[in-house]
């Protein structure tokens, strides 16, 4: 797979890290032009242990990481769930997700579900269905290609919100600070 | 430290696992006898980056085990929290943490506070002080070597509580073994 990071200038990994589906989307940049390299999903229902799934989440980014030597993590994350239970197992399947990339030293950003689909449709309250429409249209996906990843366009979506933003410049990102931005972007400190 | 495995019968590494800090301790043991290995904090309080928090734990939980070869891991994990928010980030935590002990297929084991301190004192509303010298003697601790860890006991706690669950015969998983009854009835125990 070396021959993909000769191909690309950045690869990015969006992560929608679920306790019952995991999906992965892996988006090339070449120049300013976005294509997709892969999407899938990670199918966690079937196994009733909750650390077996947790196992697999961390084997699958693992792997996915080694496979595709991806330059940033885009991760989706809610802010908010129906409960305090729900969040402690959506908190641990992301950080087993983020532990990941933290292993080889690949740099987070997380995105909100709202900034996520207003990134990409221009409504932060847009259907699963435009959304999936306007990364079909953007990345040139094949109508027949995108039903059976239905599951993992919305981790192709947060990867291609991420280059979206990472697009922006740095002073019109909103508040950031220097020490996040020196987290975000460690190639830019002079050693 | 290979001579570690070949002292003793089975290691427990117990993780409290906290955003703020982190608690670990090591327990081995011989026969029917546990003593401590080690104990320690991590802290993270001086971190401001979440990420970075998240990538420390990972890393330090990875190096315990790949330094003190543990069998086994137990984690205390409150199912209730305060707020969404910070059960998400809770769960982050303790999803990084268990993600170093899947990398290696360490099987782990979660206990509620109130579990821990009903198996170290026989009391699940026991204070901090009481578990600390329940362990204190239980353990054999110097002590001059306690008050520099007490962060550290709540995790030593867990690894002890996992130590007896583990010694009660499987169909009696509710009542005690002699070991807990006279560690949960210290004042039975003729001197």
């Amino acid at each position: 797979m070396a021959e993909l990071e000769l191909e690309h200038d950045k690869i990015i990994i969006g992560i929608d890290p679920g306790t019952n589906v995991m999906g992965y989307g892996i988006l090339g940049i070449k120049g300013k032009t976005p294509s997709l390299i892969a999407m899938g999903v990670l199918k966690l229902n079937a196994m009733e242990d909750h650390y077996m799934r947790l196992h697999h989440i961390f084997e699958r980014v693992t792997s996915l990481i080694a496979q595709y030597l991806p330059d940033e993590m885009a991760i989706e994350a809610p802010f908010f769930g129906k409960n305090v239970q729900s969040m402690l197992k959506l908190g641990r399947a992301q950080g087993v997700a983020m532990a990941a990339a933290l292993n080889r030293e690949i740099p987070i950003t997380e995105y909100e579900p709202r900034k996520i689909k207003q990134a990409i449709t221009g409504n932060g309250a847009a259907s699963k269905e435009q959304v999936y429409t306007m990364l079909q249209r953007t990345l040139n996906i094949a109508q027949e290609d995108m039903p059976k990843f239905l599951d993992a366009t919305d981790a192709l979506a947060v990867a291609l919100c991420h280059y979206y933003e990472s697009q922006k410049p740095v002073f019109a990102r909103g508040p950031k600070s220097w020490k996040s931005f020196i987290a975000q972007n460690p190639d830019r400190v002079k050693k």
